[in-house]
């Protein structure tokens, strides 16, 4: 990266090294160079190097899943990941939970005057090793600045397209009475994650965040030839949010058993010191299947070799859009939304 | 939108009705409310209401452009445009300068806590008219909120799949020794505009942003038959951008003339005014194209529907790389980039 050149740009440095710069958002020689040196070798791909508006390539003709996601997680680094990892898995999911095959990624940063450009770094080679874990590529991109105190350190857009490869669309709406509800591994390990790092909490043995791509998940299932009524992964909001949502998109009752909901330790304590129902804390790798209750077994035993897959529950032929929990101790309460959420800039 | 109905979040409203909470990003009943009473009924269309994490549709097989950009501009609402046409109409024109045509946009918002709700009822009317004006729909999104001063107001991101409407692809690889360069307008309005709300300056008669959709005139130079070698929208770094990194790219030698530039009157005051260089002025709605040297005039007789175009001059066979500025006088200099811009925030 080159100082400045021009008498219009104040150049600020910190101890560790090069800052961010309200110029390197002003379309000129920095920009260029933030360009060129420190985002586009993260990313190198040829789509890339047309360096034009936006990216242009072949599409067959097939269904498309589209797909964007801004993330404000704070803080940038946390056990388990960083808002890179966080993003690209992000839109990873959401095109997974499509019955989507992750392609084509288009990231957008704005950063804040004074970001140290060692951690810009860092957050891109996180984006390009996540989505060249799953096979996709960042395509295009865009780059802003902001005066320092106008944002927070660094926020990022990705907007993914993924080719669709499930035979269905897995909406809410193709929820049939009957389904089984299939969750994919423990709860909350994301959201506890970001509070313990936010509180200086430290466990005995470090809680990572589950924050991981679900497409191969989904590829397996789909390769099984299980029918996947609907996806959802479990995030801001949790396992709660998705499935009030569910019930009120299919107008159908749910129920779920809380005693077969798979809760580490670790955040089952941290839930209890926060004051915290783990339904409700966001995960970034995990998901609800909707799918038969012929095929919920095999979905099971396919998801176990990532995480601790269970059957928590069953759709209901009511009417109601209601979500049901049913306690080990046989007390049945209806879940609903918080206004709000526990803890905000989870993702 | 409903009020706090949870001890963990605490309302907030101003004089003049009510704003964003941080729990409007958290995942509960307020975001639903949010998305479902402000957000939704802007952009209504079916895939939209498919209240999935993604949108999923049918894709014919052919070519697709694909483009993203956040906005950050300062003020929100400016003289001829807000962020939210300025959203949209950025990702029309990048899919325009593809040789796109504009077909499925996703738009994430990332809100400052104590943002007036009436405002950004403004902005999603506004993108949801740009995206109407073109044929193109808004069809996925992402809603996030921020602690007050760790954002301002609010930033766009907005990405957009197009179709390929061009026989090639019009990238800077494709300009060719001989091409006439052709401006589709004269120069400036959307800097000035900015700058001068900013600066509280006013004209004697008002000036308005360029901001426009620039598809429009691409069609029309497409359904001409014109051989259009590569376009490019003149936005961050202006016009002077462009040409640089064009001629970096090709490799050749790129010549203007100065005079033949057209800039108002109004512009060319607020340029002196301000020490500005109008040739580095950021635009929301002027494109240059590269054409065989056959095709400029009735390049210039198409874009005259909307705006004062131009041929200002031409590719070199030489393989400098540099952009030469002739003035009136006949004394030429090499136009360089500066560092930053004369104006962050612009976009």
């Amino acid at each position: 990266m080159s100082g400045s050149q021009s008498g219009l740009v104040c150049p600020i440095s910190s101890a560790d090294g090069e800052v961010i710069q309200i110029a390197h958002g002003g379309g000129g020689r920095l920009m260029q160079d933030l360009i060129r040196n420190v985002i586009e070798p993260a990313f190198r791909n040829p789509l890339l190097e047309q360096r034009h508006d936006g990216a242009i390539f072949a599409c067959p003709r097939g269904e498309l899943a589209f797909t964007t996601d801004s993330y404000v997680v704070q803080p940038l680094f946390f056990p388990g990941g960083d808002i890179g990892s966080l993003a690209i898995n992000g839109v990873v999911n959401d095109l997974a939970m499509c019955g989507a095959e992750p392609w084509q990624i288009a990231v957008s940063l704005i950063l804040e005057e004074g970001l140290p450009l060692e951690k810009l770094r860092r957050v891109v080679r996180s984006m390009a090793e996540a989505a060249a874990a799953v096979g996709a590529e960042i395509v295009t991109g865009d780059t802003k600045v902001v005066e320092k105190g106008k944002g927070d350190g660094l926020f990022v857009t990705a907007t993914g397209i993924g080719r669709m490869r499930t035979r269905g669309r897995p909406l809410a709406s193709q929820v049939q009475p009957g389904d089984a509800i299939v969750l994919s591994g423990d709860l909350g390990r994301h959201g506890i994650a970001i509070m313990a790092a936010r509180a200086g909490l430290a466990f005995e043995s470090p809680l990572l965040s589950d924050c991981a791509p679900l497409w191969p998940n989904v590829r397996r299932l789909i390769e099984e030839g299980l029918d996947l009524h609907c996806l959802r992964d479990l995030t801001r909001g949790g396992l709660a949010a998705v499935l009030v949502e569910i019930a009120e998109t299919s107008h159908l009752a749910l129920e779920i058993e809380v005693g077969a909901v798979p809760v580490s330790p670790e955040v089952n304590n941290a839930c209890e010191l926060f004051g915290l129902d783990p339904l409700h804390v966001a995960n970034e790798g995990r998901f609800a299947a909707f799918v038969p209750p012929q095929d919920a077994e095999r979905a099971v035993a396919v998801l176990r070799q990532w995480s601790d897959a269970r059957v928590i529950g069953r759709v209901g032929e009511e009417q109601s859009g209601a979500v049901l929990v049913k306690s080990p101790y046989g007390t049945r309460r209806r879940l609903r939304l918080p206004s709000g959420e526990q803890l905000p800039r989870i993702c």
